[in-house]
């Protein structure tokens, strides 16, 4: 199938993986319509790098949607009481925001229908990731089953997909996909807790996820730390 | 099972169908912690009506959380630029939110988990509805398995159960069983389009519905509306 001037929402966090999300549904041909949610984050470097990225990839419109998830706190990313982890934890961290990407997909999929768009683009992965829940391929095809039941194009029998590209890819395989792209990793921030500048801490787990990613692929970071 | 002191999320819109929803879970003995969404819907006097059902009601607190969905349109609800209807119309009609259910149930799974409470209360009814896709029984239960993977009690095997008492109820039955448990009829708003002093059309889909509930349910009205 030809996508040619086919619409996708894609949601855009400003982190590495969801910059190649969005470089991958721009080379499968889509007119993509960026997604941001500022829920409260408490680092928001990352919505001024979901900008950038906007920006430099040629998206057809980037909204930013405020949902104020700071206000039911729970999650170190949301909650300045929790600190974030610098060590390695086992289990879910503290860093999950719950429901975070259930609500993500609700707000996706309701400018989707509007947009009468049939496709939305995630950037979650499995592999090399903080072992959250909903970042699983059985959550996404849960939403894609409840997508299908939930919207007026889905009862008329345009139900919507949802697209993980990278769900099975490892960190490396990403960056190396991303930077086969073109995708300028420089302007995205992968940091828990990066400062105004957006530069990044090097030590939580998103920073060690993301180097050990830039390492296992061969590549320079070129993230900016606040610490030589 | 015993329900003392167990938490619930009630979702409160200040129309009739959810504060009846909140009756039969506080009758059930839940401690209710009531949401509400400001979505950017234009019947505006719909919360004022949630604060009035909440207090009246005992919850032990309630929270309003704002999402701009105002921002995408799609909805004679949230879109000036679209009328509601006052005719009858086939299909679903233009006051259909796209994806709003899904996402107050996301949000209501986001607190919920926060809370700790394993139940969401949702006043959906497919009879006498106005044909959302987003209100039938099909869809609370795709939603319920996508909150047992969702989320980090769901992975711990304490999945969220979604509760929509209501569901196959005819509003006439909906009216007679919140009068049993002393529903205030007259705190609460359906209509699309009220006044600022949340007075109805007694014209559109939501006041036909209402009016005709009343009347086969056999009880007056305490709807205050525009016209006499």
């Amino acid at each position: 199938m030809s996508t040619d001037a086919v619409p996708a929402v894609v949601l855009l966090s400003g982190g590495l993986d969801s910059a190649t999300a969005l470089a991958i549904a721009r080379e499968r041909g889509f007119i993509c319509h960026a997604l941001s949610v500022d829920y409260g984050q408490r680092h928001l470097a990352e919505l001024d790098a979901a900008r950038r990225v906007a920006r430099a990839s040629g998206v057809r419109e980037h909204r930013i949607m405020r949902v104020d998830l700071a206000g039911i706190g729970g999650s170190a990313l949301t909650d300045p009481a929790v600190a974030v982890p610098v060590e390695p934890t086992s289990g879910i961290p503290v860093t999950y925001v719950p429901a975070r990407n259930t609500l993500m997909l609700a707000l996706a999929l309701g400018w989707a229908e509007v947009l009468e768009a049939r496709h939305i683009f995630i950037g979650v992965n499995v592999l090399d990731s903080s072992g959250y829940p909903d970042c699983r391929a059985e959550f996404i095809e849960a939403f894609e089953r409840l997508a299908a039941l939930a919207t007026r194009a889905g009862v008329e029998g345009q139900p919507c997909h949802i697209e993980a590209p990278l769900i099975a890819m490892t960190k490396a395989e990403i960056i190396r996909e991303g930077t086969r792209l073109g995708v300028d990793y420089g302007a995205t921030v992968s940091c828990y807790q990066a400062d105004s500048q957006g530069r990044a801490c090097g030590r939580c787990d998103a920073c060690r996820l993301r180097l050990a990613g830039f390492d296992a692929a061969g590549f320079a970071d070129p993230t900016r730390y606040q610490r030589p």
